[in-house]
Order: C-alpha cells, then structure tokens, then sequence
C-alpha cells in the first residue's frame, strides 16, 4: 500500500447560496483546493464527488461528469458515489483506497449540494431518502422523528436530559462562531435552546442541523507526489466504512450505532491510536443527540456517559478531546454531500495549525466521523501530522 | 497489483416486473451471484451498486445500506456508485480497483433499477438527469432528441443510412431471442423498425432501447481466492474510464464519444490485446446508432464504416466480432444501472462456454463498453479466460 496525505483543501462557505447553483458551488470549492494544492488541474488522475439527492433537488444525476466537466478536467475518470449523509465521507475513502491501492497518484475528493433551490418539503423528502423509504418513511417518519427515537430511548437508558443535549448545540455553536465559513456565526445560550420550538419531542429546533448549500474538496496525493508540492502533507492513518440495518426497528440497540463502534474501532487499529490519543474529532451531529451517540459509540467515553460528558465540558474547545471544533453539522450547516469532505478540511486546517480562533493548541492526531441515515453507514478516516 | 477475476454471476430476468420491488430483484440477483461463486455471504468484504436514479424512481437513497441490509451483509462497506447509465459499469470498476489495489480479496458488483412503479414521463425525467440539465434538458432535449441529433450528424458526415440502423436493431432482437433473461425474446424484420413510429426522427420507435426493471450481480475475487472457489475463473484484464463534456454541444464532434475512445484504448493497452483480437464486445446500444459509434469508437471499424459493416453482418453472432451477443440494451432492455452489470454476465457467460443457444464459438477474449448519457462517461472492461 502506498502512504497517503492531504495535499490541499477547500470550501465555500456554507449557508444560502441563492446566487450560486450546484456547479458554481463545486467548481468554487475545486479550485481553492487546487490552488491550495499548488497543483494544476493537468496533473489530477481522478475524481469522486460525494452528493446525495441532486437528482431530487436540481434534476441532475450523472454528478461525475458534471465535476469532470465543469472543472475543465476532462478526460479523467471522475465518479459520484453516494451514501447518503455519509456520501462525502464515502468519496474521501474511495479516493483514498485508489491511492493506496496504487491505481493513482493525485486524486481529488469532492462534496457538495444544493438544498435550497426546492421547498423545504422538497428537500425534506429527499432527505428522507436515507433512511428506509418502504419501512419508515412511507408510515410518516422524517429525519427529526427517528433521531428524537434515538434521544428519548437515549433518557430511558441512562439518564441523558434536554439539557445536556442543549449543552451539545452551546458548545458547537460557539466553535461555530469562530469558523468563518460557518453557516452560523453566533453563540447560543442554553435557554436559548431549550426554549427553541419543538421539532420532535424532545428535540428542538437548536437540537436539528439545518438546510444548507456548500461544497467542499480536498486534493489527495500518493507519499513521493506529497512531499513533492507540499510541506505540511496531513497523512491519512487510518479508513474504515461499516454498514447496518437501514431502518432504526431492526437495531438490537436504538441508542449505539454499530456502524460507528466497527468503523471507528477498525480506523483506530489501522492508525495504531486509541480513543485517548485522539486531540480532535469532527463527528456527525445531524442532532445533538448524535454528538451524544457518537462520543460514546467512538470509545472517547463509556456508554451512556456521553450526555454528562458534554455538561462537564469534556468536548470542548482545547479540552481533553476536542469535538467538533468546526461548529459541526450543528453550526456548519449541513449540505449533506459536502459535509464529510469539510469534515476532513477541518481536521486538516487544525493539523496545520491554520484553524484561525478556534485552533485547538498542539493537535497531533484528528479524527473524522461522517454518518448516513441513522447509521446505516460510517465512515471514519484517522489523520496526523506525521505518518506512521 | 492483485490479478482479479470473475467467480460468480447472477441477474433477474429483465422486463417488467409489476410483482417484485427494487430490493427483491437485488437479492434475486445477489443470491444468484453467490451461489454461482459457490461462497457464503459471510465471505464477502464489500460492496458497489450502481444505480442511476433510484432517489426519482422509488424515494429511495442511501442504496449501499439498503442492499448491505437486504441481503443481510452488515457490517461490510457497501457504497453506491452513479455514472448515469453507466453506473454498473463503475460498480464494477471500483469493485476490481478495490481488489487489485489489494484492500479485499472478495467483492460484490452490482446494479439495479426498478423504472416501471413511475409514470413513463417521470422516468423519462429521471434518465434526463444523465443529461445536462441546465443546457439541455431544461430547453427540451429528450434523449432520444439527443442522440437523433449524433444519428442525423452520422447520416451527414459519412453517408450512415437509417437502413443501417435499422440492421442493428434486427441482429440484437435476433440474439436477444436466442437469451432466456432478454426482455424482448423475438426476431423483427427490417421492414418492421423501418415502419416503426418516429420517436426523434430519424430514430424510431426499435431504435430505441426500452423503460425496463432488472438487476445483476458478479462476484469479484483476488487470484488467490478465485482458484481456491472456482475452476473456471474468467480474468479481468484490463479497466478503464474517461470522462467527456456533459453536453453534446460541447463537443468537439457529435459522432465521435472521446470517453469511448479513449476508456477503449486505455484498457486495450493494460490488456496486452488489438481491437482485432475482441471475439465478442457487449456495447452500448441504447440506440441504434450508438452501437454505429462504439464498434467505430472501439476501433472495430474505421471512422464512419460502422454503419456499413453493420449493413454487411460483420458483428452478426458468430461473426468476426460478436456485438451484443446477449441482444443488448435494444432487446435485454436497459434497467440503467444493471446493464453494466449484465454486459459483464454476458461477457462471463460466453466465455465459460455456457451462453446455451447464442453461444459464440471459440470465445477467448471478451470486451464490455458502458456509456454514461450521450457519452460523458464511458468504462470499458476487457475479459479472458486465461490471465495475463
């Protein structure tokens, strides 16, 4: 296997985009990370693009070539592969596998989507799309609902509450507000989100990621290229992608995410790290009770130890672990294809110690945590300044 | 790099399947390609299916979970891969990429669509998705608008006749009638596509490849496992994709798909073989005059004599090159995201010696060419019997 790094990345900000459309989004988003990259587009061999429902949300499929052609990189092979949320995450490791398995030497990893050019309803169907469309959501279950399953059985379990659950949007939200590419730069008071109107007992509207556009990419590269352009290669330690049962019914448990104890534990042996040797984790908090779930599913603290975790303030910023330092999925925004690959961006920006105000002081070892559905799919990819 | 080959095949009958939904023909198809492998599910280390536009067709995404979950393969990667029409096509690339590259040594290739449980013009919108939305589809352009526009520059350029066309149509229903999985299982004559109805002139109504539900499925193996499960292992030679503008009128020529050119030689070249030492090529033929392009594409025939040789029997079963022995795209049907698949069965088959009544003699060395939309992805995969 050859050794893999980051050589460049880079993003829109993500938010509204009225004026952009997809391909604007895309094509923004690839070229700040070629240029990051100090490559030129001649010398990329291929590209995967991470999105989920462009088909349902502008009409477009064949999300490949629109990449390939846009970005003016014809004829390389370029490839959309889609696991839902956890699409972008899914690109990076395809991109990474290639290079590791030796097939390429510079490959880009893209995500993006455009979510605000259909109704809300729209999109919220779509979005329904990752979860189990004969089982769930034909009998009326959206997003909201099967995770507000999750929280309320989470507080059955063992004892989490609303609050520590707030706690979890206070934290991301004010990471968030240092992050300029932020969808929303704004702090958040626990009451704040605690008096937030009702989405789905007992999640509230400050408990749910939002609608969003943005794009985002990175541009990976075999060891001889790596350190050929760049100085500060970010090596990828570890990847690893785990399945399980679409539909939340079929679980044996509907608070751990199977998916992400195999992948995360795989990555970790991959990576030659445990928990306690990770400095940074942007995790997917689709829902506060996500980042609960995911802290706990990763092995960074007990079960049912997660929501007390994040009410003693064991996540975050430049504390023992920090967890989603970018603002998450939570503050980002979460265009749903972009969202692992900006993941990836900002284990990368803190590596390089380029993370501005939010920089976590010494980070060595990040990891990243992209989930589709449920948890029907995880990804999860280890990354360190010094390759092992 | 791994030597990979083929141990196992399996798909449904291709047609109209009012009785079976999206994930029973993928188990169907699953189940049939394991045991054709003769190994357990627990043997296999991951997936890729491809389907186009299963988000528009049936609600439903996150499609690698939902086959991992349907075919009771948790907690294996499963990813899904979309390159419009060509997206069985790229299953089964990443699927040799993942092996070769030596991430796993068992891998499942599949693909899948259920096009019938929409009305024709949503499905017809759906497959519109393959196309560029924004400058083409959004004007009008249908796809068979698209490619009567290829057909019509065809017939200017080098004299193509629709007579011609016609001939391709005749040949595939012929073996098609010779396939127990076609759709269309029946000869027509010339005089019948000739007095078909015009659906974008000059193309008419058996010019035309069909709205069709199907799925298949191969069983993809490292050198070492494939002789320890399988006496007659069929040997993956070569694998290439390129990708080519999105919109036709990009181009720098309407006639020639620079993806097919280039995919073509590119895997020509990892296989060691000439355009004449191809005893069977299994092409796209979504219309008639697309198979016209691809054997001239391919290298088969010169620029321009496509239609000419067709006209002269020169791809006929049992012929110099056997072009769509299995009856193609024009009478298996097309279930976008299965037809990759299915190519490489049919590659497969004729090469084990067991594609019973349209069986070409002497099969040694076996080509498949899958296009994404009018051409802005193509994948050409290259297939022996003995390993190079």
């Amino acid at each position: 296997m050859q050794k893999v790094a980051v050589i460049g990345a880079g993003q829109t900000k993500f938010g509204e985009h009225w004026e952009k459309s997809f391909r604007d989004l895309m094509a923004e988003a690839g070229k700040k990370a070629i240029e990051d990259a100090n490559i030129s587009g001649n010398d990329i061999q291929a590209v995967y693009g991470g999105t989920m429902s462009a088909g349902r949300m502008i009409g477009q499929e064949h999300i490949g070539a629109l990449i390939a052609d846009s970005m003016g990189l014809n004829p390389i092979p370029s490839t959309r592969v889609e696991n839902a949320c956890a699409s972008g995450g899914t690109a990076f490791r395809e991109a990474y596998m290639a290079i590791a398995g030796g097939h390429y030497d510079i490959v880009v990893a893209g995500g993006v989507e455009k979510m605000t050019d259909v109704f809300t309803s729209q999109a919220s169907l779509a979005l329904g799309g990752a979860a189990d469309q004969e089982w769930e959501v034909f009998f009326g279950a959206t997003f909201p609902a099967l995770y507000a399953l999750i929280a309320r059985r989470h507080m059955h379990e063992y004892g989490t509450t609303e609050e520590q659950m707030a706690r979890v949007a206070v934290k991301n939200h004010h990471n968030g507000s240092l992050n300029p590419n932020a969808q929303y730069r704004r702090d958040v008071t626990l009451e704040q989100v605690m008096s937030s109107s009702k989405v789905a007992d007992p999640l509230k509207l400050l408990d749910c990621s939002p609608i969003t556009d943005g794009a985002a990419a990175v541009v990976l590269a075999s060891e001889k290229i790596a350190r050929k352009y760049c100085d500060d290669p970010i090596w990828v330690l570890g990847s690893a992608q785990a399945s399980d049962t679409l539909a939340l019914h079929d679980r044996e448990s509907l608070t751990t995410l199977k998916s992400s104890v195999i992948a995360g534990r795989e990555a970790m042996k991959q990576a030659g790290v445990k928990p306690t040797d990770i400095n940074i984790a942007e995790v997917h908090d689709c829902f506060t009770i996500a980042e609960i779930c995911a802290v706990e599913d990763l092995g960074f603290v007990e079960k049912g130890k997660g929501g007390k975790a994040e009410e003693d303030g064991m996540f975050d910023l430049n504390s023992n672990i920090s967890v989603n330092p970018s603002g998450g999925l939570k503050a980002c925004g979460h265009p749903v294809g972009a969202t692992g690959i900006k993941q990836v961006i900002e284990a990368v920006e803190q590596l390089r110690g380029e993370a501005g105000k939010r920089q976590v002081d010494g980070a060595e070892t990040a990891l990243t945590h992209n989930v589709g559905g449920t948890g029907a799919t995880a990804v999860v990819h280890i990354f360190s300044k010094e390759g092992n």
